[in-house]
């Protein structure tokens, strides 16, 4: 035959020919035993956890969400430094377009008619020094002994806001209800899905209110039952307010055999009520509503806002099977129970009695000097 | 010699001796090919489906962005019951600042010239009870023969929201136009874009308008083109409001090779129209503008506002190169291909004609009892 | 005995029959340093590139994050066209809740006692055609030789926003500072943190300012700070307004030997000052004051507010020891250690002079044609 042929045969061999690892077989029941044992450990390891508690084979996506919502409700005050007021919605939230964060008014420091004009600085006795809230317009005048005080050109007459009422003046903001709509998307999964439930109806939603208990899927909540389930007290928290999170977990398990993606709610409050490592506790904000006098001069009113603002917070993750983390996770299995066959190894040859005999038919060890054939024995007898 | 040199000796060949498993080299076409296939098969998985498809030797980050947007165009209503009136930005457009969630009013509900006084309860036609919407007095009065209705101190006039136009006030709305800048960040790839993309000139920007045909890349929409790319009617959606959602998908492929990364717009309504589960269909607040009569007396003006609320939402994953999700995967594929041989050996020894020859000279059986020579059958015996 | 007993011995030693491969020791040095120098290298890669530099073991979260911000300071301004005027908080934040996301106003163009009315059309030099800011009502007039302007019904007198100071009204924006509390929650770790750090006291906070080098943890930064740090000047960016983003990294590493997770400030402008491929640069929107003359006609004050609205974006990523990413990065390892006996055979078989000797006790080849016993020598000697 030509040399080509011959050649080519060869390559042939070389990529069809099978090789294959000569193995022994030690019918012992005990090594038997560990060899299956060490196996089955792998493998519980692989379904029981990775599998089971971690879904380690499912391939994940975060969250996308909207959230509406609209608060409810009204109050009546009346108390000595104020004409007695009626409250509704336009009144105390802020802002009014109620998207993912809104604030409910239930304290305040009116500063009505300022006008842009001159008046005595007031004295803050927060501070050891005085803080200037205006222009110095250079008069001063000894206002006691220790302190002077001096003219300031600023809105006037100035906010004095050491005086916030001990109760707070929207006391019955705590019977306001707030009607949450949340609508996520997962867009990996092209998922969609609302805080109302497909079952239920409206009529349900005209009258329902949000209840652990009772009613879980009411997306109607009293503010009252936020904050209380937040671990605080809605007047304490009324006085000088504060942020609280309504936080709605999303976490979806969308394999067919689970399919469970519904809200889960919870509370919390965000702000930080220890006063040791704190600055502005509370949660507050100047506003002005601004007038003009009929002879054309601007006024306001200044507010300092004293309230709860509730931060509707969504998070989650949705997971489904896919076919890479799950091969990832079957792979690296895999090449722990490659490691099995050394455990057994290294028992046969070091616990059993028969280790000798076993290491002698299992192992060759080949002598170099000796061209010839290799010594029968292993190099474990020296 | 000496000991120690011995048993230094004996530990150096324990580290340094080289154990290899004897193999058995199977000149066997159809064994080979199995081998091969299924090795083939292994690669073909791990190149084609992880690694094309799914990119799995990417590490992956998730985006960080900013959004202004910014409303233009006016509107002139002529209605019966409200003057002729000329609409601006400033008019329409709440809030103001035009961040990621814009609010166009569309249609409203004015109760003006409202003071704090007493007035009788308007009845809610709506609901089969009376609905208070204010403090009661005390003084109540038949209605009719059905119903009483009662003083109330609140806001007087009381808004009568039941007459809500059929007709969109501003239905021009739909021509207004919307320039939305986003510029995103990818931290991990220390990575900024913007969605004005650089072969775009100024000139261009200034007459544009977004259209998937012609201008794709152009960040001016209209309205009602954004309304009716999420499949709605927008003088439907105007009259009672809704919320619609602006997606940008700033998924990134960073790979020199692909460097693909540019915005992918695409347009959603957010909120349910189905009226089965619904609860206050529609996107409406109120917000009121506040007067003062020359006596000092506060008026206000009380406004439900009906309009569609433009969410824009970005989302999306930058991916690329990494060298732990790579080594990763290939590792996991390896693993498989320790998987080949198993297979192979299966085979050889159940389906072939000759497994009796094949198994006799790979596999040796240890015949315990026997202390000698393992069985002569095995392929020791040269 | 019986079948029986026969079949199921039979199967018992198919169970835990321990097949092992036979193995041949080579007492070669160099074979063995390139096994052993494989082996290292990819231990190597798996203690120092997966664990230590890619923390490959950790399981990871991204955050949720609340924001307060409070701007603190005031202004004072006297300029021609307009009265002598004291700015405090509430005239130049807007929102004034003071989210994450908050506008400080340095520059404006003022419209004063706008009415709905007749005015004729001012022409626009920033454009060759004329922009109608109103509803033409039909009479026009010739304005110049080249341009007509026509009447229009609008908010006249209408905005002329051409006249925007060279100099920002509120340059002394610059000295105002904000203080930014930000929390921030970890889901899956259920970790809390803020950016007022435990060991930080109140009295502390009452007077310190950020700064890199000496108060690096202060929650309160002066704004000029801010900008300079993103390298921009204030007063540039004040008279046309732009966005700011103040970036908070809390990636944190909680396992107990790292335990680190604090939060880490950056400053970037986030708009495009580019004048190449941009529209509308800088910042700006128009909003109004509403008032009523004393007979009871709305007019408006229209502001076309520029500033810098100062966008605060929290990230970041915890990782904490996981389980799961563990077992697949030490999984994935251990299959590439079992290529190190691949690589070893290969370089045993190939660069060794003894190759064929080794080759010849490692590997036999099984003759088929002889039924009997297989020929000694290798598989490559042809």
């Amino acid at each position: 035959m030509s040399k080509t042929a011959g050649c080519c045969q060869s390559c042939l061999h070389y990529v069809f020919d099978y090789e294959t690892p000569k193995t022994l077989v030690i019918p012992s029941i005990r090594v038997g035993c560990v060899f299956r044992f060490t196996q089955l450990l792998v493998v519980l390891y692989v379904v029981g956890y990775v599998c089971v508690v971690q879904k380690a084979y499912q391939e994940t996506d975060s969250v996308i969400s909207t959230v509406t919502t609209k608060v409810k409700g009204f109050a009546f005050t009346n108390t000595s430094d104020m004409d007695p007021r009626f409250w509704d919605v336009a009144d105390y939230v802020i802002p009014p377009q109620g998207d993912h964060s809104f604030f409910v008014l239930t304290n305040m420091v009116v500063t009505p008619l300022q006008t842009q004009s001159r008046c005595p600085e007031t004295v803050q006795k927060t501070f050891i020094f005085i803080f200037y809230s205006g222009i110095l317009t250079g008069l001063c005048e000894n206002y006691s002994t220790t302190v002077r005080t001096c003219e300031v050109l600023s809105w006037c007459p100035l906010e004095i806001d050491t005086k916030l009422p001990e109760q707070a003046l929207l006391a019955a903001a705590e019977n306001f209800t707030v009607l949450i709509k949340n609508s996520v998307t997962y867009p990996k999964f092209n998922l969609h899905r609302r805080n109302i439930l497909p079952h239920i109806n409206s009529s349900y939603l005209k009258r329902c209110e949000f209840s652990r208990t009772t009613d879980p899927d009411c997306p109607i909540f009293r503010l009252k039952h936020i904050v209380s389930e937040a671990g605080e007290d809605f007047q304490d928290m009324a006085v000088k307010g504060g942020i609280l999170g309504i936080i709605i977990d999303w976490s979806c398990d969308l394999d067919w055999w689970a399919g469970k993606c519904y809200p889960k709610y919870s509370f919390r409050r965000l702000d930080n009520k220890n006063p040791v490592n704190n600055v502005a506790p509370g949660y507050n904000f100047r506003f002005a509503k601004y007038y003009k006098t009929p002879d054309g001069v601007e006024t306001r009113t200044l507010i300092k806002a004293y309230g709860i603002r509730f931060d509707v917070i969504v998070f989650g993750t949705a997971g489904k099977f896919g076919i890479v983390p799950t091969i990832v996770n079957l792979g690296a299995a895999l090449s722990f129970l490659s490691l099995v066959p050394v455990v057994s190894d290294w028992f046969m040859l070091t616990c059993m009695k028969k280790r000798d005999l076993y290491s002698r038919h299992k192992v060759t060890y080949l002598n170099e000097d000796a061209e010839a054939e290799p010594v029968s024995d292993s190099s474990f007898t020296f």
